[in-house]
């Protein structure tokens, strides 16, 4: 496994536990701004390797990072096998919302057919049919950790939550893993000004420990919303599960206002600060089993 | 003509006064740091276009811009005849210098090949032959713009002065426009620490006007070596003519350290300090009449 340069410690560490010999590239980045990688070459005897990176933060620099591995295994033989992606960034413009846009994702996925990889791993992505029909060559193992996250921490769930429909197969994996109901939010945001507004809706949470599952909280905006609207239909514990804590801004104090009991998120990005109500939990086991199968 | 985020505003006027429609895209950062574009297609009613860009500052986001804008206009049935890159950034890791590197250059410029572009216009770019060997579908336009930015500010030259081998064909050029002499420095990079040091070597330059001639000025290491040299041999003034003035970290102190006369300049990029001795020249004439050959 060739890990690249924004991999958090804990998924090395865990790939190893799980007895995968990992390689991390060389990097840095010149005055100017450009970034430079390595690959240790005498460390890979293989000519078919994993390749493990993550597109954040940075996530421009990111893919241009992957782009830059991709040629240097060239250059010394290697084949990228599959290439697990642990935070795939860009891939919430997943279709032409307005025309004139791009398929983001679809454009920066498309390069790596260039190199002849088609096996692709990736943790609870937004956008799955978009790469399916945009980049063919393309074959996508999804991982969907949500059962995992909330069995690793081990709370009590009686109800769970989408903050949105989209976010709604997410809410039943977890709620058919506990055997309870579940439930989602009608979530409107403005395409102009980015504002999201959350209608009401009854909801038969009083007194219950209730779950919220999205993908990503990155200014923490849905999940704040969510669980206000939680709390003041009488829930006496929220827990939000989120494969990908960017917490961007002022996330973090946006979610502690509204008073979050517990968020338990992946170990997919790299967390500069983690408050005592942030529950990282290492899903290496997750993406050790996926590139076995792959 | 569509202009991407970071072109300057003199090159847009530039190409309008030359007679291009320019149509500029829309473009935003997400609180997260994704970049988001849209193509005004109602602006648009060619079928094949023109792009201009820029890919400094924010050198890998300016690239995923360029994916992003191909694959717009991809959505609208546009095909891009050309594109025109002012600035082309990771053009120095032209080459493995050391096993397991990528060629950076070509490995960004080969996702082009997947929207049919074989096209480039370039300025003054460090890397020729390696896009002509590497990324075979690419045709290569390369304005070299130092005898017009010379012309364009109208000094005295008596002598011209490559601050490196590589660069010896950029003075040649400038010196037979000028009727001078011409020689070059030998620079030894250390490619572990970076640090630049210049041989002891006699050069003629007494009370003369000596100007050096290179592509890129970063750091502006290089280029102060080079004019200290000069000054300690005897020029009378050090003028310099560098087709990309980056003037990363503190380059303008340095320059002004050792006593810089003129830093002549192209246009291909936005330069947010300028400082009295920095004189920014409009190649929108350049660049219109290699687009107009393309």
């Amino acid at each position: 496994v060739l890990a690249l340069s924004q991999v958090p410690a804990s998924i090395i560490d865990g790939l190893r536990k799980q007895g995968f010999n990992v390689v991390q590239v060389v990097w840095k980045r010149f005055p100017d701004g450009e970034f430079y990688l390595r690959i240790p070459k005498d460390e890979i005897s293989a000519s078919e390797i994993f390749i493990v990176t993550t597109m954040y933060p940075e996530q421009s620099e990111r893919f241009v990072e992957l782009y830059l591995a991709l040629d240097a295994l060239r250059g010394i033989g290697v084949k990228a096998k599959s290439i697990a992606i642990l935070y795939l960034a860009y891939a919430r413009q997943d279709k032409r919302f307005l025309p004139g846009e791009p398929i983001s994702i679809a454009a920066l996925l498309r390069p790596l057919t260039l190199y002849a990889v088609n096996e692709l791993v990736v943790v609870d992505i937004h956008a799955y049919e978009t790469i399916a029909s945009e980049v063919k060559e393309l074959n996508i193992r999804n991982i969907l950790p949500h059962s995992y996250l909330a069995k690793s921490v081990g709370i009590k769930v009686d109800f769970v939550l989408a903050p949105d429909k989209g976010a709604l197969h997410r809410a039943k994996s977890v709620a058919e893993e506990y055997n309870v109901g579940y439930d989602y939010l009608e979530k409107f945001r403005d395409r102009i000004s980015g504002e999201i507004r959350i209608s009401e809706k009854e909801l038969d949470v009083r007194g219950k420990h209730v779950v919220v599952v999205d993908d990503i909280v990155s200014t923490g905006g849905t999940l704040a919303k969510a669980i206000e609207a939680l709390y003041k239909a009488g829930a006496s514990k929220v827990y939000a599960i989120v494969t990908h804590a960017l917490l961007v801004g002022n996330a973090i104090k946006k979610l502690e206002d509204v008073g979050i009991d517990m968020l338990i998120t992946a170990n997919t990005i790299i967390h500069s600060e983690v408050p005592s109500w942030l529950r990282v939990v290492d899903i290496s086991p997750l993406v050790a089993e996926a590139l076995r199968r792959s």
